[in-house]
């Protein structure tokens, strides 16, 4: 059975997946405006550093073909939404990229377009919305190539290790299909390598077991799920070859954000000499931010963890630390996963050579 | 506001609180029977190795007043009861040790009354039964002061380290009063000492959340919740000084089995150079069991993961790992903290002087 995609974008409606409400429930949101695509990212609605990207990049564009703004209007509407999308969720730079990527296009179309006299500016707004919409399509497409050679780059890791642990959502669920963490373990599980995958549940919001387990099961890929703090008790009985976690930002020097909980298993990892690996496309490398320590962890909210789905587990006025993310040192990762190869032992020498990738002017 | 008591035995009748409910609600179950208590543990309404030892305790001895059997009728149900209440839970020690020395108690009481004439078998009940009770009595008192002397043994660390961070619930609700883990952050607290203690909400069954998180807030002691994936990551913020964390059974060479995800934080506490102790008391020591790979590890329901408080988390038909403990390596520990002082480093040398302590034929 075919895992739902996160994100549809068809005949100027885009439909984001409720993934908050999976795995009980397949529900699509019907976004209609730049509000509606802002409160799907904020609540989690869609997640994932790629699958936000893409969703905020189409989120830029929606009704503007119905706009009867005047071009400075526009420029400026779509400054604001841009704005309002990067606020959103902060420590995945994927929505920071996709979000500039389009803002790119949409200056080259103001420069092209300056002398549109009054008569056509009924016709400003929907050129415009097909110039982004060209930009957002283009970034979906590279998601789903990067995300099938990071499979095809990461698959050989899988046949020679085919127990492996991964950490809350990396999946066809967070990108536009396929995955990261996951794309090799689906690519191997397709070639017949006999699979079997560790999830973590990965509290608070539970993506491991409410999301991965879900797509893994609808893949027919073996999995066993746990909860996060069986991980090293798992590895000690020798259960584990590898660990494959995706990124929401990999800054210079190879220092990585990912989900909370990412850490501790890079730790566990290496007291056990498992191999540790985050996959993710070149978009998650950000030159810009020298070393981790500079990454912006998002912090939410507590009844997060006061609560689980809903329901109170602890008592209701106790102090909470709710950080979304955490950064794992570089020197805890074996490689970096990419759709342009593995960067074994990743450093700042070996990040530099992806600059011109990451840098959206360049596209 | 005072923390209820997890086992109360007064006038025959054994009131055990309802810790599945907390910290929503405070109720005892009243137990008359074997049966209640047998469930109450399997349950885990009581839990925490000393807890769960006092309420078999006090188990063994219930309705026996009222029993009309003969003397060999109700050595054969005191044994029944034995055997039934050590099947409950595997991994905790204290559990049998408790059991077995009541049972020794059992067995003189019979040796001294072989010779009682039948007119007198009415009475035989009764007056086993007050025997049994001041064993279990024995054993509740001997927890208290043991409790209170870990605290006194561990406080100065709380004093030097006043920033802890503690697994899963060794406080008082796990013990007749005051804790293991959590006595020396209450002694601390009373003497002053500005602790702050981060708990991790201790996944499936949330032990942290619901009581370690309850009953600190009610002695007024300052704490942060936390899911335990984010350990590390405080850790890697310089917030936290010392780990301690309870115990359910000591192996010989001082492996130790514990609350799963136990395991992880001493891995975690090892990369950061950060204090790790483990608090119980000397009967939690089985020097009859060599090494931790000896320990056996109880594996519970599918259901405590693929659900939270009881409420659907993952697919319905995921595969599950749900072991309730795991070992760490004696070499990960810097030190048990007992009633008769700490053993820093603890290994099978050390660990021999405990021999008598941990014998129940030798009090």
């Amino acid at each position: 059975m075919a895992i739902p995609k996160s994100v549809v974008f068809d005949s100027g409606k885009l439909r984001i997946l409720d993934q908050t409400l999976l795995p009980g429930t397949e529900v699509y949101l019907e976004c209609t405006s730049v509000e509606q695509v802002v409160r799907a990212i904020s609540n989690l609605s869609v997640r994932g550093a790629p699958a936000i990207g893409i969703a905020a990049a189409y989120g830029l564009t929606l009704g503007l073909e119905h706009s009867t703004a005047d071009p400075l209007g526009l420029q400026q509407e779509i400054r604001d939404r841009a704005a309002r999308l990067k606020a959103t969720r902060p420590t995945a730079v994927n929505l920071c990229w996709a979000v500039d990527r389009v803002l790119v296009v949409a200056e080259r179309f103001y420069d092209q377009n300056a002398d549109t006299n009054l008569s056509e500016e009924e016709l400003y707004g929907a050129r415009l919305a097909r110039a982004l919409r060209q930009a957002a399509d283009s970034i979906f497409d590279e998601d789903r190539k990067a995300c099938r050679l990071i499979g095809e780059n990461g698959s050989h890791l899988i046949r020679q290790h085919p127990r492996v642990l991964t950490h809350c959502n990396a999946g066809s669920l967070a990108v536009s299909e396929l995955g990261t963490a996951l794309a090799p373990i689906y690519l191997a599980h397709q070639q017949g390598v006999p699979v079997h995958v560790y999830v973590d549940e990965t509290r608070p919001l539970l993506q491991g077991s409410r999301l991965t387990a879900f797509e893994l099961g609808r893949q027919g890929v073996d999995c066993t799920l746990i909860s996060d703090n069986m991980a090293a008790h798992v590895m000690s009985l020798g259960q584990v070859d590898l660990v494959i976690v995706g990124a929401d930002r990999v800054a210079a020097n190879g220092d990585t954000a990912n989900k909370i909980g990412t850490l501790n298993l890079a730790i566990v990892c290496d007291h056990f000499s498992i191999p540790f690996y985050v996959a993710c496309p070149c978009s998650t490398i950000d030159l810009g931010t020298a070393t981790g320590s500079r990454i912006e962890i998002e912090e939410r909210a507590p009844e997060e963890v006061r609560q689980v789905l809903g329901r109170p587990s602890a008592p209701v006025d106790v102090a909470v630390f709710n950080p979304a993310f955490d950064v794992t040192p570089a020197a805890l990762i074996t490689g970096l996963i990419t759709e342009k190869g593995i960067i074994k032992g990743p450093n700042a020498d070996k990040l530099r050579l992806f600059d011109t990738s990451c840098d959206p002017r360049s596209s």
